[in-house]
């Protein structure tokens, strides 16, 4: 469905790969050879991006036929097919790249939150992303966080408010801020304020604060958090988080961790295309 | 300077973030408010990214005074400051999360592609990447793999030949592709042919190819290669090249190691923004 | 500052407007002739979108030099300089007209909704926009709202939840409606959820709803509801608003209502320039 | 069919609507569901920008299914259909809004332009628009006007010439101002001369304008200049129109009224989407 | 000044030249190296395109130091320079082959114009372009033709009528067609009917056109034609006119003669530019 | 097939003759009124660009239906049809003139391209262009030059190394600038090396450069340079090249001859649209 930016980003990638031509192919393979391609996992991995990879072929030819054999979110096993294409040879060979990065990227992103979500999935505390993302890829690497079992955080700085310490600063106060903003910002949007100790938590608090980002702050400071906050407020912990501690800090009964690493630092998961020339 | 697609790429980056605008700031921060705000790494990096960095704020806003104190491709200290904006507390804001995400995904390569190229660094062979890129950053990140002293492979299907399995059933064989594609391609373009065993090893030489790719061989392979060909062409190890085996793989004589995980799988390094009004 | 789509949309005015050049001026002003510009309001008017007016000869010439005695959000009277532009004749002749055509729509959506919003200034009722904007201008358009003194509902389909009749038959009711959106979206997002009659606004709030809009309903209607919400969710008039009823809705002690014709039917108010040749 | 920005004004207007992504139906509604949608007159129209509207949900997915039962310029009542949608339910649902403003404001335009041109049917005299659109939706909104039965002045700068009083000054005078132009102009574009009072029109007779706009006079002025004018040339008025003395303007036999308001505020009219879930 | 599309067949240009980046410049020429150009007439020309090549380098970098000692439609001898550039290195390089590309085909084009022009002199029939336009470089063309010293024809299908036989069939008739033309135009279009013979001929004249095309007709045929209209309608000639027989249609008395060499077929001439090091 | 810009130039095509809309046939043509048209050689000429045709008809109405007799690089005599083209009138007439503009620039390239070639067709030389190409349509250029029988040098500067004076002069020598663009640039890519006497010729072979351009020499000079390399390097030929000398520098035994004038000066063939309403 529409997004965005989306095709836009799809031209980049088919131009940085094409430019003016396949040098190789175009001597080679004629025109009119058709092909059939499959995309196989090399690994265990939770799928995303088959929309995306679908698009890449059908930009280049319309007269594609695809076929999916399984869906995005499903845990797909080492030797499974997740895409299969049929057309011209020329246009397999041109998306095969461009579709493959797609599909490897969004999936190394969707399996390693699976796996942080599943550290955390005895509590009741939400996994959510940053914008800490991969400049003109941030709707799909979100998307690719759900997929992955996460949620999303704001998706930009227009949907959401984050006061943080220079807002608190030019506004003279937590109180202000939070009440200049609410009289500004549309009704369906709430606030969050950072502090970076309990003091902070408190301003946060009285100034009417719909949820408290506790920034940095040790175990011990965010339990602390969590009880003086008590339900008036929700409560995410950002900052220093690792898969690691993840258990221990869903553990203090916050609300929602946040976690940088889930678009910025995700490891592509290895997934291959296999063509066959029909004649 | 000048490269297709950035500006397209940079739009979609600030447009993603900023979207129809900043709503925290916006009612907080006036208009006129200066601001002043050093980029400071937060852990040991090789750095890369600063143009785009400076691109970023540059394009919100052309009055923005920039400083690099530093350059890309020097190793940088935790605590060293690398940039420093000055303009718009407004401007800062609205360009400190696409420029840092720049940079981190940048130096996350550079860094990464120096320590790879470290563990090969006694021997003759070159570090190379591939086309396993981030959709639409393909320029940038493999700018970054050249910082880092690794080298670039071809940039696309556009500017390089590298004749696979599917090219070579497609002419009918090795010879054939070679001969063909030679007669269509500019004069300025070495051909490259994949093989899979000694003997397609074998074929490639007799085809006149002037660069083989040892696509995922053992060891053992790899040096009976090695040996086979002996200048008459260059030598290209692919396919199961991890960080441990570089070594072992370059003491072999080949002329290039091509590793995927340059550019797919580098982990973003840490930078952060220090902001501070100025009245 | 940074807007997505704000330059695509000021170069579409400029391009429908000029084309490939002004036929009049080209053959009857030398490039090196200077002029002297002021916009003037030619009634009383709120001002709004000097900002996309000096955009607009920026955009054409960059060496254009302009200075504006008023700011946004002033109450203007006829007579009134808003701006003046100094530089090549051809630049201004070039600009008047889009710059002008942006200055009295915006102007003229800022003004009626000062106009709106003191016809209920007595009340605590806060008087919003809708998604009922011109193609292509919205973000601006929202804009002049806010200049006029009115507030903005959500920018568009991504950045708020509003559950109507379908979402709900989709669902299979409005509690898993509610639930089911909660679970998916952003922690900072609220939900609002439309109700027809007061049936749906018991099931709404059961549902937990964060706002519920009163759709189309008559102003006993709307009081009923009012008192059975009593403070548990924002409540919002939609439909059927007119100036002349605005008061007596707001008087009722709802929290928000809505007016599509702040957007979609607000008359232009009147700006010309003077322009001045300089020899 | 094709017009220049047309599709970049398309993009702008789903991407301002779409953002990254409907965060309502995504959760609520799955792509698999089938829709079904009618779009209806709420009040008495002339119908203008079905081709649009159609277009907004093609490009969202090109498989709808689209039917119209009425055409561009038929006077709809209350209660009929003017198009319906087959298709996913998201797509209807994400088209909605887009469509409707499309369809409200250009057959608003048509509605009042039809109107106005009722007023002075009974003469022979043209209604034509102006220059004062909305940026950015030139070439519909004068399209709406032709559909509402009025007619268009130039597009732009660059389809006709009007020689204005600083063109006159730069050149200096009249005379030497048409014959410039008329040298440069291609010979299938006629020249406009704006004229205050009557020793311009004299002056612009003199000079050969193939048109004279008489700019802002009042009523026994333009009937003298009618009578100096005498067919040498077309008569066209312009400034201070508006409903209430179109028909005395009319009567003094000039050959064309022009009005900004036709396309500057014009109210929008009211059409709604009627949507089914189809299982 | 500003064009529709220009910048983005600038855009375009430089792409195609400059891709992902000079893989030759980049490793030789630092970025701190200055450097001074002078681009120089190889052969007499007629300068047409300096405002071009200028906004080459300008989007590469805006801190480039321009200097137009000659101005467009100069006759230019060999040796003379027609535009300095002071600025980096790389730029100049980078700029060089595309501002050269832009110089030596729209001087081409003038250069050509003018000869065409010349062979004409002593009438008073103007020459005229026509629509056979390299595709994307239509207004530049154009532009060239006029700096030349001829004239242009409409711009396109958008700002001036020619109606063919296909639209006369369509219509029912010349007379009809033209009726219903001027019914729907803009009153400053004039209309220009094309005639086989002198039967279409006096059709065209009886249907009122405003200008009559003789298509493809003989000498004898022309001055028939024009005898027979005697200032009734202007007068084009189109069609089999080449070079040398330009003399002879233009003492035949017709206004317009129309080429569609000017702009297909002209030849490149030959500028360079010498670049030196400045340290 | 995709390539880089190629959709970006269409519509700029497109746009720059039909603006708006096509003012003449918009009234007099119905948009259901059929055609049927046929895109005819008037001359001989080699064929090239139905690609790009078929696509400017696609573009309009993708309800098109189009048929080719005849392929790309095929010999047309006059009278031959080359495409036929069924679909809405309309249609056939707003993409006729963008579609012959295309094929009769690009068919002029390859029909002038097959004429060269043939003048040193018994030589082994190669004939190859140069990127003195028409602004935006480098790609389609070279294309036509391929479609022609000649060949492709590098595309731009991306894609291979020609090293000139100003490079050396930076570098402080060959020697140094050949390895140090060795170092960075792609195993893929071949360096080439200017020079203008023989001295510089012995140079460049020192320094070892792969192909080694000969810039400006006279035809001695030439023959001196080539047994002077004796296959250590490719030899290419360059400047002051023309149709007439063309075999006698073949003959000298060089492998490559660039000339510009493939691209920059062919002169455009003559093929017309013949356009039958069917009803």
């Amino acid at each position: 469905m529409f997004q965005t930016g989306f095709d836009t980003l799809l031209d980049l990638a088919l131009s940085e790969d094409l430019g003016p031509g396949d040098i190789t192919t175009e001597p080679l393979v004629a025109a009119s050879h058709e092909g059939y391609g499959e995309i196989v996992a090399k690994e265990e991995l939770v799928l995303a991006g088959l929309d995306v990879a679908c698009r890449v072929f059908e930009k280049l030819d319309d007269a594609v036929r695809l076929s999916r054999p399984l869906a995005d979110g499903v845990v797909v096993q080492p030797g499974q097919t997740v895409l299969t294409i049929e057309g011209a040879l020329r246009v397999l060979l041109a998306g095969e790249r461009t579709a493959l990065n797609f599909l490897q990227h969004l999936s190394g992103i969707a399996t390693q939150a699976r796996r942080y979500v599943d550290a955390m999935a005895h509590t009741s505390t939400r996994l959510v992303d940053t914008r800490k993302t991969t400049p003109g890829l941030r709707a799909l690497e979100k998307y690719a966080v759900r997929v992955g079992g996460a949620d999303n955080h704001r998706m930009g700085l227009y949907d959401g408010v984050l006061i943080k310490d220079n807002h608190i600063a030019a506004a003279g106060g937590v109180d202000t801020a939070v009440t200049q903003v609410r009289q500004h910002v549309s009704h369906l949007v709430k606030i969050e304020v950072e502090a970076a100790d309990l003091d902070q938590v408190r301003e946060a608090l009285a100034a009417g604060a719909d949820v408290i980002m506790l920034d940095n702050m040790d175990l011990d400071a965010i339990k602390a958090a969590v009880t003086l906050i008590k339900g008036q407020a929700l409560v995410e912990v950002s900052g220093g988080v690792v898969y690691e501690n993840l258990a221990a800090l869903a553990a203090t009964g916050v609300d929602l961790i946040s976690v940088g690493a889930l678009t910025h630092s995700a490891r592509a998961v290895d997934l291959s295309m296999r063509i066959k020339k029909c004649d």
